[in-house]
């Protein structure tokens, strides 16, 4: 765990702490509760967040440290999810041209979601929508955001870990769920700065496991789409974590583990029952791997990421008979 | 507005935001945010607290100024709802013995949500209640917290009305469902002590409106449980508000309004699209007013309190098609 040159730090952390709090919410820490009355767990709720995910702290930061000219040139992506209405949105906010370049494949629901956020939208055939958005990046000199392998990305995200440390006192266990390796880097990296004895667990559904096998073969790993895409956990189909997350994940984190799809849609309803919280199903990995069992907390308050909760409804319903 | 003597008083709220800070959450306020992008208003999310209803604030705070015979004595009340789990989770909380009398005709699920808070649970014929929960405090000793009407619930709701004050710097209006009154009252008392410009606006469903009746002809009004139990907001079936609360609302309310069953139902799932929150249809009623047009801000951002949370997922599955 010693300092690396490229890991992001506390104090770039805390910066973006001062960035984004006119832009996101500081979220509540709140109790999911069986009907036992236990409470085997607390949900950190960036579901609530006004885009529905923790993506826009990572989208707010890094546009939040553009320079004037390159504000004056706007900004780019490409994502269908979570990431694309976090910098449209952030984008607004900050009064910056978006250009969000999303795949056609994308459902109709996530592209008005983006729209409403007054960004322009540029539909394009999946294989081409990262070569499309270098194109208007170098073509209109819009700086691209990259949705988490970037230093201000990861430490946007990591105000998450900022905020747990000060809410939860007697924190033990914090639980993020893992795609990319945004959240997880800057969470984690947060968190052991400010109190190295709380254990940081990273989780991924089984079905796109690539983060767990790297993580036990010692080496990064690379799985395909077709595989990741497998999982009903729409926001964690990310073919491997970034190159500079897995570093801050080898740095800092002390163990990944992997759930399944049927413990995934349990603790989606054991959320929505226990907490009063929507989550999309990526929202509610983390939350599943300590109520399957998968992690056993052994002191201290137990804190799971609640990192979405961008679920259509009809997806919803089926899961709350 | 001039002060009366029987009025709970912003150092009243003041007091019991210090007593309530450890049991009960600090909600956060969350926009919702419709299909076009547009917020029409945001929600103070009292679903999120650990019974899933803001009667958690009261119930701590009334006990909390409990001396220490009383404490040793115990609590009792009468409730078949949120403000039944809030004095158990309380008194446990506060280390006190409470006594919840429940009528037979609750629903398992609420019993159930009450027990496993450790209180002691007696059954009894729904006439009886009142009376049994008298008897049992004359002879035991234990202390009678009631749901609505007594000024150190009314203080404890009032911490929400602080809380919002702080959270939101451009408070324009706060809307407060209303069965028995101890929210409004204690909301409105202290909106108006720190912000008398901020319009403070109580809502009733219209199968319930005693007070927009009574509000109407300028005197507290007493309808039939039979007529305020057809609502399918279960959570303000109170056949009146209380004669202190009637006093409060006097004082600090500015309009009273009421809202449809449908009005009702359309906003339930609006804030579970919108804000990602589960609210039970009373929760939703205060959303309901603004949703429907019932009441137009003119200034600010404007507020609708989600009082709870505690509907059963049957009941919540069929609105999210």
């Amino acid at each position: 765990m010693s300092a690396s040159p490229h890991l992001v730090t506390l104090s770039d952390i805390e910066a973006a702490a001062g960035r984004v709090a006119s832009t996101c919410l500081r979220t509540p820490v709140v109790p999911l509760v069986q009907p036992d009355g236990e409470m085997p767990l607390h949900l950190k709720a960036e579901s609530l967040q006004p885009t529905g995910a923790f993506k826009l702290r990572g989208a707010t930061n890094a546009i939040a440290v553009l320079d004037e000219a390159q504000r004056h040139r706007g900004v780019v992506t490409h994502s269908s999810g979570n990431h694309a209405q976090a910098v449209a949105y952030a984008a607004r906010a900050a009064g910056v041209r978006a250009t969000i370049v999303i795949p056609d494949n994308a459902p109709t629901l996530k592209v008005e979601a983006t729209r409403r956020w007054g960004a322009e939208i540029v539909i394009v055939p999946p294989a081409e929508r990262l070569a499309r958005a270098e194109q208007i990046a170098a073509q209109t000199g819009a700086v691209l955001i990259p949705p988490y392998d970037d230093p201000a990305v990861i430490a946007g995200q990591g105000t998450v870990g900022l905020e747990l440390v000060e809410q939860v006192p007697d924190l033990g266990t914090v639980v993020v769920p893992v795609s990319g390796g945004g959240l997880v880097s800057g969470v984690a990296a947060a968190v052991k700065a400010l109190r190295p004895e709380v254990a940081v667990v990273a989780v991924e559904p089984e079905l796109a496991g690539d983060l767990a096998e790297g993580w036990a073969a010692g080496e990064r790993r690379v799985w395909s789409v077709t595989d990741t895409s497998r999982t009903v956990a729409d926001g964690l189909r990310t073919d491997s974590v970034g190159l500079s997350n897995w570093d801050h994940i080898q740095a800092f984190v002390d163990d990944v583990v992997t759930v399944s799809e049927d413990e995934i849609l349990a603790a989606v309803t054991a959320v929505v029952r226990g907490a009063r919280l929507v989550v999309e199903p990526s929202g509610a990995v983390a939350a599943a791997a300590v109520l399957s069992g998968t992690i056993v907390p052994t002191r201290g308050t137990t804190v799971a990421i609640a990192s979405g909760g961008n679920v259509a409804t009809e997806t919803l319903a089926p899961l709350l008979r």
